[in-house]
């Protein structure tokens, strides 16, 4: 992050934090391959081991329950399978259940036929529609295999927080298990899988302050296990093959304990975040802040200017120096209608700005971010007048 | 790699070549996601393109054909696949010929169900049994799908290089498209993916001097290509979702330009080797090394000590400060009889240590070699006469 930037986009990469960073190093300056038995391999190895205890404690779950995969898409596609194992029998998945307003890896259905996937509701605030779910749940024939629900924890673009507890609830009275995307709730609230609301986590170093390129599943349990998506040389358990990403991994557990040490500083980012907002309505008195309604992460605004096309005032944003999205950062840099905004029933040519932030943000983005706007807004005007 | 020890396990992971750990160093440093269209997103968007370029040019390929992975495992888990498109239309490849001595992650097929997959023999040097491949081509019935041949370039363990051309020729006359896996190969004897060899290669970035972490598959042309592993954002073109490596992948490159430029050292890595090999013939006369009648990389060698198993020499090598590897490193540290060997008609007992050395070895890592196998022979004979 350069002085002269406001990097306000937390939620498609947040910031390599300085623990993480040393990891990674210490971990590069290590020769071996994990899975070798000289002294190099066992160094490494033990670095790996390391990082899986600190992933596991940053969500209550037990270290020898974490699967290390190349980040949080992996880790879905791995998940999202019809091809299960019970101990040593074959257990069948026949049906899976997601929300409109999932991130694409679980919308996408993973390694599920497009027609054994069900995608549910979710209402103007991005909140699953739980009777919706209790529906699919009891018309689902459990003879063709179990059902299962995949959703996230907090939403990529609009922060909404899910309730967990509830879906948890009632997958359990009909015998489903849960699969829950957590990557951007990871660090932003506090997340426990022994609290029963979920079977499996999915989880993502760079979305915490760790690098790009790990990330990591976490069951209640190991008693049911996906086939492997990557077979091979036998790695993580034989659950995923491939020599372990050592520095990346490294660095996600650091950044993992550091986000379990940071959650205590969630109360003043959010009041950060309530800040920028404050900013929005006042400078822009006109906009809407999306799910405003609902439970949202304390670092993530999703909010729209009235007459500005998000992808414009994104690319004035970013020639000003403030660093934020229209939307999410997915598809290769390919900007299109949120479907998440679709999902919550605004209409296509709804669009919105993403700010999304973390502990180190602080006055310097908020006072950078307010000059843009008041300087996009006051264009805005005059080209309105100009027009008129 | 420390002063007090010898590091002669390249094969299972080379260390990091000092480039590589400065690209990486460099990427670490910049915050964004690449698929982000802001100034931090299109920063690390234009590292990972730096790379592919890099990545390509090392096999002679186009930087467009290059898709990133997590490593080899994954590439191989997405080629390796009953499921193509050609252009905008269905591929169906009904049968993977492989052969007995690659690498786990090619031997187990990939996403070929188990009685899609004939593993045709290797000879006495590990060398790939033509007339079976022709034969096996010849007698597949090409109405359920294509056949598909998938091998190494270079074996791992015994360094034997494969007849690419002659196998290149022999499928391409069947209509059958050639995944090679030149993970071993890359970096230490030329590629040039325009020959019409293969029509997929899969590399490694920590096999040559690249951070774990990182691999590719880079295909001849991009017109038939393997329905994706990993789908969800659609990064890579669609071809593999999630959010990209980015450190790692600009380690890759930085690796991958230094490996090609090393080529012209290698004949004077195969003179070290050559000089390994002379030790052990001298110090442990009875000594077999495998593959010594067919061609070789130049950086490995794979022998057996008579009289010693192969894992307790392995160990005594540790001790004395050499790191090398009784069979691969793969399966998690767990050590069992190699199958390559195995495949090479050798008895189950038979055991072997390998040697695989870089550009940075020199005559301290020969030194400490040879005096490491002077004392354990020395060990071994005393311990034979007091058994007497």
């Amino acid at each position: 992050m350069t002085a002269d930037r406001a990097y306000l986009d937390h939620n498609a990469s947040a910031p390599l934090v300085e623990a993480a960073r040393g990891a990674v190093l210490v971990a590069l300056k290590a020769d071996g391959n994990p899975s070798s038995v000289h002294a190099e391999g066992r160094a490494v190895r033990r670095m790996v081991e390391a990082a899986r205890r600190q992933v596991a404690e940053l969500v209550g779950g037990k270290a020898d329950h974490v699967v290390f995969t190349s980040g949080a898409t992996e880790a879905a596609a791995t998940l999202l399978t019809p091809s299960w194992r019970m101990g040593r029998g074959p257990l069948r998945v026949s049906r899976l259940l997601v929300t409109a307003a999932d991130h694409p890896c679980i919308l996408c259905g993973g390694r599920f036929p497009a027609d054994a996937v069900t995608i549910l509701p979710v209402d103007r605030d991005g909140l699953i529609d739980l009777a919706a779910l209790e529906a699919a749940l009891a018309a689902h024939d459990r003879d063709a295999g179990l059902a299962m629900v995949a959703t996230h924890a907090a939403n990529n673009e609009t922060g909404v927080i899910q309730p967990m507890a509830e879906i948890g609830r009632i997958a359990r009275k009909a015998g489903a298990p849960v699969v829950i995307d957590a990557v951007q709730a990871a660090g932003r609230i506090r997340l426990d899988i022994s609290d029963g609301s979920a079977d499996f986590l999915i989880l993502s170093a760079h979305k915490i302050g760790g690098p790009k390129g790990a990330g990591a599943f976490i069951g209640a349990s190991d008693l049911v296990m996906p086939l492997p998506l990557v077979p091979g040389g036998g790695q993580e358990k034989g659950h995923r093959s491939g020599t372990e990403n050592v520095a990346a991994i490294a660095g996600f557990g650091a950044a993992a304990q550091e986000a379990l040490a940071g959650l205590a500083d969630m109360v003043a980012v959010e009041s950060l975040r309530d800040a920028f907002e404050a900013t929005v309505r006042s400078v822009a008195p006109g906009a809407t802040i999306f799910g405003a309604g609902a439970p949202r992460l304390p670092n993530t605004t999703f909010f729209d200017l009235p007459g500005l096309k998000a992808e414009t005032a994104q690319i004035a944003f970013d020639l000003a120096g403030v660093a934020l999205s229209a939307g999410s950062a997915c598809s290769s840099g390919r900007v299109g209608p949120s479907h998440v905004l679709k999902a919550m029933g605004h209409g296509a040519d709804a669009s919105a700005l993403r700010v999304s932030i973390g502990r180190a943000t602080g006055a310097r983005e908020l006072s950078m971010f307010r000059e843009a706007l008041l300087a996009l807004v006051a264009r805005q005007a005059r080209s309105v007048t100009r027009a008129a």
